[in-house]
């Protein structure tokens, strides 16, 4: 890892608080995108620079320019999933092969991102009745858990529940208890090709859960986490390689 | 697998029941062990020969001629593992590491021959209030979750919460939420040499869980998945190979 | 599992064979798919019934009507996987979500379907010289290593090297050396849905790999592994549940 | 992590060296530890400082002072195993459990206190040829792997060979191949309660691997890795947590 500053990037669909929800708009004035990018900031300081994108950008907001130049993406997406273009999905899976870290947010546990990555349906159980969550950490060594009081105590939630429809994750750090007596896998990480994904369930457009400043601290965590360890790439190719390759004048190729 | 029965073990500390506890013998008029073996034998009729051994008995009732006919083996214990020698204990890792399953249970997570296994101290948190568990499936396409509802309603258990100190597990099966809150990996499975060990924590001494229906059903299951899929043998042992060895007359040897 | 036999179907690409490649039909004059379907009837005799499929049927021979009735599919896929419909593709992807076991072999870890269960690229270095391939069990008690030598000698293959851009495989069975020095993850086990993959890459068009005993018994294990272990559903879907669903009369939903 | 230096300790049984071996003091005149130190503070440089202990030390280095002043061990053992103190392996276990981390190297596979945190065996196959190994890498996202050449070459060293009666790895870095065709997961990594463990396995003493660039960084790059997250307190115990504890004052505790 270089020591220049992580290139950080938010993105939201942005549709219900342009759709001028009263809900939403009062916990999130400047768009959940806004409130999420505020706490990175707060968090990383100058370890990190930290934009925003949006569905309503051309392209997204994720263009083959600002994805070259961004080392971890942040996904929230919930009513407009099918409204992101297939080309989009592909060119940031791409890039995630390629090395860029991802952390996907709550609802976007359905969205085209995540399912082409997790090969599944990523389908759940959920009730929304504003109950409280409480985020148990069960890899307390994990760097994603560190300064995480235990349990993270969210008053009120939107309730996902378990059959979670996933792989079984690389690693297992938060599972969640709701006051309904559901359980959920709520912070699981994988790698896919050279990238590193976080998926973590708290946070709802009702309810003010990325104010919560534990909450922040995982999200902080989490992008140190899903940071590049080298360069970002393009994916993984297949290749020939003639016998004792390795052996040839100027030796073997970077693994890492 | 061969298509004789399997040898199915169920060991007990019987203190609780030896002490006269009424509680513990209203609800397990025969012992712990008795409970689950009776429930074994419902569950697999011809498939298997199930007997039982406890702590008093001579070398606990784990002499190695009864391990050498044991094909899986259940350990439940709670207040006298100290008890327990560490010769047998070191008897039983073996033949562990040789391909015999073992289920683990309820408070067997602090056992001298669980904590060899898994190399951690396998600590947790705990309240015994009677409180209703609820044991979610997270992996229903595991054959030990096979006929199992979603949830496992237990109207009163013990509370078992994380953190659980245990290895990420192969696979994780079973979440548990109980009403005070907390969350439990209440179902996890490991290899360990040849030997296949499932960890369930639902059963405590002083409620009468091993007669739940759906309780027996996963611990059939569990015998199922544990049994070994070859002969036991002796644990693994570190081998000089010549070159080509497997070149030799007589080729290679088995692996599985 | 019910005691009716298994649904296996062997598909294959069968592009080589119907070329006329004088190599490949000197290997397998009924075909790769013929040749597979022969093994594992005579390793599963009356356990399983076993037909097969081609690119070039109607539907790639995998219609509904063909999936439905199928437990486990086989697919070997080569030089004509852009040929395949995305349709048949997304038809596949749902059934094995929804329970059904797949092998994927060789070359086939290019295929859309085995991408798109993985999330990554499935690229791999390669090199076409005939070499000797060694297959090394590195889980002795995994169901699809037994009755398999230590190590299975395969004399002539085209050599798959690593890097082998896949998730953490939920099991690594095999780890192949060739005589170049590279080596490859042979053989790895994942769970998608409920249906389980199970990757194995020895086997190629110019080599009578499939004839050899070794190989053929892996892929019988691998069947018998990846059988359902219930019925096969749908793919699951995200549900509303209200608050304490599983009280209600009629209970809980069955989770495996 | 605070900014303070890493404190890293080379712990080497030191009996070939000091037997006068003029093959082991033909490579490392300075010890093994030596050799390992020295490379360690080449590449970590003011990150870390790095000391050494031995066999014949009082407590073999390892007394309470000195491990609560560790932050990364790493163990280097080959023919006086069983010379190590049960009371001192008790100490060092209880020191990773409470977030130590520890790199067990080579022929340190046998040791007890990787075989005590394994659970297993950790037998294997070897021949010592003087072969070439070839270190592959299989997970280049990892942070071991940064820098270090696909494949390592390694011109001469033990072979060490599968089965390696280890537990399925979190993770599984490296793959070694040999001349005589024998594979090896020679770089594989667990989390035992809070603490972090690398197994190594290049390093031979009749060989100078240790003075090999790419295995230096290989072991200075598990250092940084395997250094504890928080501070390394004491192992996990079992507690009693009354009903709704974490809704005291003072509120609920840290979790990493």
């Amino acid at each position: 890892m270089t020591s220049a500053p992580l290139r950080v990037l938010v993105w939201n669909e942005n549709v219900h608080e342009t759709s001028g929800d009263p809900v939403v708009l009062g916990h999130y004035p400047d768009g959940i995108h806004g409130a999420i990018a505020d706490a990175l900031r707060a968090h990383l300081g100058d370890d990190a620079v930290v934009t925003t994108a949006t569905l309503r950008d051309p392209e997204h907001g994720l263009s083959d320019a600002v994805l070259a130049a961004t080392d971890v993406l942040l996904w929230w997406g919930h009513i407009a999933h099918d409204q992101v273009s297939d080309e989009v999905v592909a060119r940031v899976h791409a890039r995630v092969l390629g090395g860029m870290g991802i952390l996907v947010l709550h609802s976007g546990h359905y969205s085209k991102i995540f399912r082409r990555l997790m090969g599944t349906t990523c389908s759940l159980k959920w009730r929304n009745d504003g109950e409280r969550e409480l985020v148990w950490t069960v890899a307390p060594a994990h760097p994603i858990a560190q300064g995480v009081p235990q349990p993270i105590v969210i008053p009120q939630q939107e309730m996902y529940g378990e059959h979670f429809d996933i792989p079984e994750p690389d690693e297992s750090i938060f599972i969640s208890a709701f006051d309904g007596g559901e359980v959920f896998r709520s912070g699981v990480t994988y790698t896919r090709g050279n990238g590193r994904v976080f998926y973590f369930s708290p946070g709802d457009q009702e309810f003010p859960v990325y104010h919560h400043p534990d909450i922040q601290r995982v999200l902080a965590n989490g992008v140190r986490w899903a940071a590049p360890r080298g360069d970002v790439g393009p994916e993984p190719t297949a290749d020939y390689h003639a016998r004792a390759w390795f052996e040839a004048a100027g030796g073997s190729t970077p693994a890492g």
